[in-house]
């Protein structure tokens, strides 16, 4: 990681960082053992007032196609094998069947994705203060993606950021400041609130669509995301989840001596569950149509014993 | 396939299966380019009411956890593989990362996954009629699992068979007939109705847990499952869905010369989306303490094109 | 594929190349059921020839290390995955293991293989006129990869074409003549005869090495190879296997119609084993220094039943 | 590992086994940065001996068809996924392709495969003392599997243990002496040199082809191998590299405290190249009818950078 700072707000040191991780830290508030952090914050009632936000019976999905071809922003793509199709039907009987083979790296680049605790750590501990010795070649022992086997489900609200800006998308380098989220709620009626999916949009997905895939590592172009401060209104608000377009990150970051900031308050800090490029183009749309920025959420990662994260497809149920 | 035939009720000829066929396909019914078969039942009504299931907040996974070892019916296990891990923790500087990867068969034995429309054929026909050879080795052309892009969401309703026989599970070979079926519906005090997915408990997976895994195929010692005259009943409700624990194949099957009817009527004759080798033990139990047997149910497959099939992690809301 | 024509020779129409694909076929030579075509010129006598070469005891790898990072000629990047590192080594007492695992297409772009025969057909037919349904989704069921099962031993001869022009290599879309490839062999003093392995450079990987790597394909640069004619060379010289950098295609094709003109007749119609993606860089200095081009070669590919190609890493030993 | 011992000779304390390896350490031998251990043995004069023995020109496999079925000792079976087939044939126009994937663990039981010095490593050290911190989930930096790039050349001298004995195969548990080495090369007329690859056939593959796989690890029946004093014999005659059925080791072992003592002695101790689950069915005959039991042999991992092992296909040439 270079230490080019990114176009947003000033400069972050690494000790205001470092002060920053304290105030947001939620290590110990749910206990030693505690391994779901601010998926605690979604109580029963929660779960029932996002269901009763089902009126029209639409579902959206939130996730990308699984991309199976090599570009600057997937360096591995999934691999995607017919392993049976109908021109072997002569040979076995009736019925005939057609069947498939997926690899696929689970934080793949461009491919949506959610991430389990244990998938970063900060100073050699992960959320809660575990010791990053937990997770070795042979899996994850601790907080691993099998901490979300029953899935989210809750309100889920979407601040779309290119909308209150009256722009297509955010350039890379970009960061969203507190103040604009706020802003954003304000432009769509909502209020981020205890327990809530915080969806958020920069319109990563959208220059993709038009512009083509771009490199958006430190050694390319970046990308645009949350400035880190940001991360207290979420703290403040006990945001339960944090589903962004792109990953969140400003990249370059805007913190000196720290490449992934918002993924290490987020994770390793708050215990805040995090997914990875998801795409809300139809998403928007809905909103718009239906007039509101919140909606039921349900998001289902694959049960992997010993995963750091999982392939899966969230949507959204108006 | 053996001619062996299963231990449920008479056997039916290929000729009587044929006309079964005719009594419940689907084709047509909803144009001749559907490609969602009984997933059209589903209405905003329907999705609305079963939001309104959700009163306790609880959710409950339907998946096995993902199996990497191999056994008599896992014979290509899951590949995960960590490939990040702590250890090299000094050459990138903060944060650090753990990562992996995940290669499966879509279909795996004992694998929960979905079945996409194209996966089975009948006399080289499709769902619909559509040809089989829109599905190649360079993936599946039509009705692939992206069909399934926005989820499935709608009321579930689980027929608890050893609950109502006072089993712990059935024994491979049993199939459960029509009026099974209907007693269960009767014991529980629900009706499977239009839109609904249907939950099929034959207690495959408690068998799995409590003996052991068995080779369930053909060539083994079989399953429980469906009779295949059942599937009348699951066409005049208008089921939308289905998802058995095992497939819902009764192996050795009762069809003469064919070896998987339940696919063939479900997926190719009526265009009703199938899942495989979920399990219900959770459910159960939930259902039980709930007092009901109704619940929302979300099932989301991985947005794959051209897929066959998809590895999902559905759950049950109350 | 486009009809673009390469910078080469004059085109050569369909008509012209169905009269030489019947001019160098070799079905029936070695019989109805025969599967190893040109390998059958390799003799006892000819190996222990081979084997006589073996003088200085260089041995020199023609493989490029495989290549794990996409780009324009590698779309499908091998995945290596470590599966046991050292960091989980108090677990399991002395000693202690690191294991990975490899994951790639057997004819990945850029990646070192050889090529079965059933790899290629032509009008619906494989070498020796056997029918293309004998290669099926659930594999290859004649002419697969362990034809090779024991090897391919015999005397390897270098033609370097970038040697006798004097330049670095050819450039996409340049076709060698036979004349040319004559020419070679008086430079080098050497002469193909029966049973040997013909080694072919274009400088392919030299290009790569110097300038990046570029998308070679039809719908990108091309790149440089044989023009189809000189197969009339290989056939009266009864070439055993024909081991190329690239992959000995000229791309644009010269061939009206016809994308890979080599492959057809050196696979389909002579039954000549070829491989792809070789590199002759350490290979050719050793060559200068050693004052001849050729030497004993040993390739063997893994034994895949039913593969249509494999990974190898083919030697030459002086 | 259990302290369980086998059927061999009197069994070694862990004390006696640290002193053993202190003799046949090779650390430091050929300087501190080596890497080919005792590949280094290899003179051009002994590969030029070794291609002397190409007398018939036959050439034979080590290895087993790669096994994509799982089994007692096959829990990880290869992947073996047809990609492309030629039911798509009128898609592309002419010519047709058939391809393949192919996914494997490096050191799968029961696949044929070779180590690189990187595999194992014995109280934080591999061998020649560099530190096992260099070897990482990001691969392996130092003695992987490149440091075999131009191949293993060489005199193969197979010493057959059944042979000598007159039984069809050793049973699980027992050990070979260094006598009854020395017995085998006297009845063969052969004796072990400097720079020969040793081959060792126990018989293991002849007894699973003919009684099926077992689970031949300590958690199961085990395997017949050397007794770890054997080492001496190999130090002191500077054998160059290992290669038998099964993969060297008695199981359980006859050394206390120390799973792999073969693997531990031959790779860190010694330098020593070893590989893994050859089969020796084919040259076994070939020797008897050849009447020696020496030969040119040829092995060629493939050209993983960072691998610590590759499946490979080893050849003996007469």
């Amino acid at each position: 990681m270079s230490g080019k700072l990114g176009k947003g707000p000033p400069a972050m040191s690494t000790k205001e960082f470092d002060e920053l991780f304290q105030q947001v830290s939620n290590w110990g508030r749910w206990g030693a053992d505690d391994s779901r952090g601010t998926l605690n914050y979604i109580s029963p009632t929660h779960i029932r007032s996002a269901a009763a936000l089902v009126r029209s019976g639409r579902s959206v999905s939130l996730a990308i196609p699984i991309n199976k071809v090599a570009g600057p922003d997937n360096s591995n793509p999934a691999v995607h094998n017919m392993t049976l199709t109908y021109d072997t039907r002569f040979d076995f009987g009736e019925p005939q069947f057609a069947m498939d083979y997926l690899g696929c790296a689970c934080h793949g680049d461009c491919h949506t994705h959610i991430d389990a605790l244990c998938h970063v750590s900060y100073k050699g501990k992960l959320y809660n203060g575990k010791p990053v010795s937990g997770v070795t070649s042979q899996g994850a022992k601790l907080m691993d993606i099998t901490t979300l086997a029953h899935g989210i489900v809750g309100r889920g609200v979407l601040l779309d950021i290119p909308r209150l800006r009256g722009v297509k998308w955010l350039e890379p380098g970009e960061a969203v400041t507190q103040k604009e989220l706020e802003d954003a709620e304000k432009s769509e009626g909502v209020r981020l609130g205890e327990g809530d999916v915080f969806l958020f949009r920069t319109g990563h997905h959208r220059r993709r669509l038009e512009l083509g895939p771009w490199n958006n590592g430190y050694d390319g172009e970046g990308k645009a995301g949350l400035d880190a401060r940001s991360m207290r209104l979420l703290h403040e608000r006990k945001v339960s989840a944090f589903l962004p377009d792109g990953d969140g990150e400003t990249v370059p970051s805007n913190v000196e001596g720290v490449a992934y900031p918002i993924h290490v308050l987020q994770i390793t800090a708050m215990g805040m569950t995090c997914a990875d490029s998801l795409q809300f183009e139809d998403l928007a749309k809905v909103c718009e149509e239906e007039k509101r920025w919140e909606f039921m959420v349900v998001a289902t990662p694959l049960r992997l014993p010993g995963g750091t994260g999982s392939l899966f497809n969230p949507i959204a149920i108006f």
